[in-house]
């Protein structure tokens, strides 16, 4: 007979799992369980705080809806989306570092010719995104298709405004040819909070933290026998680099943009556009073989 | 600059929390989020083993209304309710063991007359229950306040049928005398399982446990100068003593059921009450002294 006593709990509760269950739902409940009864030992958690975590859960779940993920942000803030994406892509020297996916991905973005612009609704400062996509070796990869995303000039994602922002503002598609080349005029994007009327936000308050990431286009770049690559670009000198809410910063992949002189050599845009282009960023990508 | 690395993710999360921020809240913080870091570590968590974890947090929050706590049948059935019991209510030698309140008691229900029945619906066989509420010295406590609660032979407290079962059934507060004593007729109770209709019931069976407790009588004690005892008092010889699907069997709270003979003698009943007891259970509770 197996009770639970403050010395054995975990144990006890481990000791339960049924011989015919799969062996990676043991591993992985066995070590919740485990560090999480080490947490409540460690704090000796009061009756009140249990009660305010069952509360605070609850509300999490009951904030979510079709287009609120309260539970993904809480992951966010508290680093652990982001440690997952370092445990599931530790990458070799030389190849670009990966970050946070974001909720704001949107699948079926146009594919745009090289060059073009996607910020549609006509804010913000023009900046051309440009550079190549590489192996970690050097070399050029061809037809590699690279999925541009970012906010608006008022800090929102086309899909947090349907009512207001054209379709697709701020995304794309564009496919590198033999020299691996990519160009795209966006905006220089701007910070922006997450959403902090929520649960997660009054955490947030309660630990002296804001919820502010730093300006960053997205990046999802997925080539032919290479590792797909999830990123951020983030623009050098944003006030919250060091700060990010969701810790997505990495050094690497923080980037210049330098101010375009009236004059300058430009990559030919789409038909029909003509509005100055203020900023250059300049970025070479390297991905990582399958596999 | 602190940016997140595997090696470092804790630090760094933690190395967030404002100067101003309440220091019990940054305690308890610092260490949830260390030990949440080491265990996705150690197992390595997939991508997809992360977005499981918040749908699963999700709709567990959206099981959650006025009638049922989804996260707390989460917390109990993780062994993470008891613990809590046990770092907070750390009892002398003598002292009688503490157990999982559960959620099903109800405040008001009525004060009875020293051996009264709770069960009101004829339902189940009678049980006696008796004893002495007792200081851990041994001396009787007067003025204590008994109050108990079961479920009814179909194995369903009250409030889950609000509209078959009789209000308070299976429920009553007795005070005791300068003797220490009480003394009510309740039913022999019986196992039920746990709601298992949700994503708990579902982590339950993946990992091949059943959501039965044992038979028990909630006991919630309440004296003067004394620590308030929530405990229960199980049926010895159920089958499920040890595999409560909520950790709440403490050996010490195992009560063995002597049959009743025809003309034992019996303590009054309220007048009118008439069903023979088939069943008694003896227990004396010793409650620690106030702070
Ligand atoms: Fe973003
Ligand atoms: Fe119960």
């Amino acid at each position: 007979m197996s009770y639970l006593t403050e010395d054995t709990s975990a144990e006890v509760v481990n000791g339960r799992i049924g011989a015919q269950t799969d062996p990676r739902l043991r591993e992985v409940m066995s070590s919740l369980v485990s560090h999480l009864h080490a947490f409540i030992k460690e704090v000796e958690l009061t009756e009140a705080e249990w009660d305010y975590a069952i509360e605070f859960l609850t509300r999490t779940g009951q904030m979510c809806d079709d287009t609120r993920q309260e539970f993904i942000l809480l992951s966010d803030v508290l680093g652990v989306s982001m440690l997952v994406d370092a445990v599931n892509h530790r990458l070799p020297e030389g190849a670009t570092q990966s970050t946070v996916f974001g909720p704001f991905h949107v699948k079926g973005a146009p594919e745009r010719p090289m060059g073009a612009t996607i910020s549609l609704d006509g804010k913000g400062e023009l900046c051309l995104f440009e550079g190549r996509v590489l192996d970690v070796d050097g070399t050029p990869i061809e037809n590699a298709l690279v999925d541009v995303w970012s906010d608006n000039e008022d800090g929102f994602y086309d899909v947090q405004q349907p009512d207001i922002q054209p379709p697709f503002n701020n995304r794309g598609v564009f496919r590198t040819g033999p020299d691996g080349r990519y160009a795209f005029r966006g905006i220089k994007p701007v910070s922006y909070p997450i959403p902090d009327d929520g649960p997660v936000g009054q955490m947030l308050a309660a630990l002296g933290r804001h919820p502010w990431r730093p300006a960053h286009m997205h990046f999802m770049i997925s080539a032919p026998e290479h590792a797909r690559l999830i990123t951020h670009l983030f623009v050098a000198g944003d006030d919250y680099l060091a700060s990010d809410a969701v810790f997505g910063v990495k050094p690497d992949l923080i980037v210049g943009l330098e101010p375009v002189a009236e004059g300058d050599a430009m990559p030919p845009a789409e038909q029909g556009e003509a509005a100055p282009v203020k900023w250059r960023a300049q970025y070479d990508f390297r991905l990582k073989k399958q596999g």
